[in-house]
């Protein structure tokens, strides 16, 4: 099931997409619950009869001919202000840890990299992103693949991460370089505003069963940069998001995004960065594209 | 102005201590805007208006007699939930440096140390903190002068910044050391349940002008470990704040904690950490003291 908001006489609104793809099906019909502008709300909230009634809604011939052309929409962020900043993994792609050591000085770590992105307001599909030249010319792009929590938890086995997820979605964690290595820390470099990217929509957990072996791409101007599959994670999404359980409560509607494959900006010698009127798309196999221009 | 919030019969209330710092006059009865049962709601929506209101009924005598008694009072976190990860910034005391390079691996850093803190739910204060013994053995303690903003903005002035600022209060920055250190961000081990400590109180800005001039100190079990003084940070708050919103939307409501002096755990030889029983007090002068015990 595809989870889609979309802008519609200035207001948001939610939607299911039919199992063609190309039609929009407005929930709001559907009754309590189903009101939220943001599907945040309806992830924290929802019981398993409303996601059930949901997925009959979305598999419907009938209700299909009456939805909106994909098309024509407008689309923005699945979830507009998340709960919490985004749950962020470093290095979890062998390849992409080797181009990272031969930029910049970076220890092999021995341990899953966490870290976070500040996210006052997440940057939807269809929008453009401010590239923050005064501050740092060295803009980069990451594709991941982000996990959009269903259940809340601590101290979660491995075996009971796939019960904890809601959906899956495709994110940018969009970074200046050379903010993110002169603070020793990469929380500043990583949390200007805009640099938040997730879309085109949330696809829920029913449909990318684990082990997941998803293609994960990002093109700049139509030219691939990265390619490789969530197979060749270092730690899998059940290893991480239950290593994070591990003395911290997750909540429903947290987002984790998963680390990001060899071929970033960064990596090239010389660097090849993103530049205002440049178009990134990102993409994971199942889900969809998440396309955004660069500008001033 | 001091203002606290406490439990009364199941439920949080909020106050303002009277001048003499001893009787806690609810302020639900000065009408709209002050009906919330957390700081976060009014300092992010006060107008100038309601805080004129506020100090007037602060300074009142009258009232005063009508207050309830401090010492009786079970104090909770000012704000229970804040809307964003804690904004920190580490290595603002040059003699901590100095303690942190002698007990793990550090470069200098030539910039400003940024980074965040996960804060589902502020420990307040009275309240136990677990000690997170089976994840990490290395509890140590942090006395932070917090900053509360009541105004948002990006591409703050350093000369603005203090227009921005609503209040001050104390911050234990809790960390589980070796969590910090094994996983190169040090994200995870500052962000276990509980390890995000503020309180008694909310002094607001007009009682603490600028420069600041406040001891900052802390106590475990009765032992002074660490005594400085805020005219001691390598970068000011204008200057942190003013950074920190450069390619940043800072928000009322933010919280912002501007480093801690030398004498943590960590930096002694052998360290000397937390452990369940303990009882550590972080005070900032003109503010007051944050005491938490260590439980299992």
């Amino acid at each position: 099931m595809r989870l889609i908001r979309f802008e519609q006489g200035g207001a948001s609104r939610l939607a299911v997409l039919d199992p063609t793809g190309t039609k929009a099906m407005p929930v709001s019909s559907l009754g309590k619950g189903f009101e939220a502008d943001d599907w945040l709300e309806f992830i924290r909230h929802a019981t398993p009869e409303q996601i059930k009634l949901l997925q009959a809604f979305a598999s419907s011939d009938d209700s299909s001919s009456e939805g909106l052309l994909l098309e024509q929409l407008h689309l923005l962020a699945p979830v507009e202000r998340p709960i919490h900043d985004i749950l962020c993994v470093g290095v979890n792609y062998r390849a992409h840890y080797e181009e990272c050591a031969a930029a910049v000085h970076m220890e092999e770590p021995e341990a899953a990299v966490y870290f976070s992105k500040r996210c006052s307001r997440m940057t939807g599909p269809e929008e453009s992103v401010e590239s923050h030249a005064g501050l740092d010319l060295a803009l980069d792009y990451e594709v991941e693949l982000a996990v959009v929590l269903g259940k809340g938890g601590r101290d979660i086995a491995p075996q009971d991460v796939e019960n904890h997820i809601f959906g899956y979605s495709v994110f940018n964690d969009i970074s200046a370089r050379t903010l993110q290595h002169s603070h020793m820390q990469w929380y500043r470099g990583k949390s200007l505003d805009g640099f938040c990217a997730m879309g085109p929509w949330i696809v829920t957990r029913d449909e990318l069963p684990m082990p997941l072996n998803l293609n994960v791409e990002s093109r700049l101007n139509g030219e691939v940069r990265q390619h490789s599959n969530t197979r060749a994670f270092i730690r899998d999404i059940p290893k991480l998001i239950s290593e994070l359980s591990q003395g911290i409560t997750l909540e429903a509607g947290d987002i984790i995004i998963s680390g990001t494959p060899a071929g970033v900006g960064m990596g090239f010698d010389p660097p090849r960065y993103m530049k205002p009127g440049d178009v990134i798309e990102c993409e994971v196999e199942g889900i969809g594209v998440l396309r955004n221009r660069i500008r001033d």
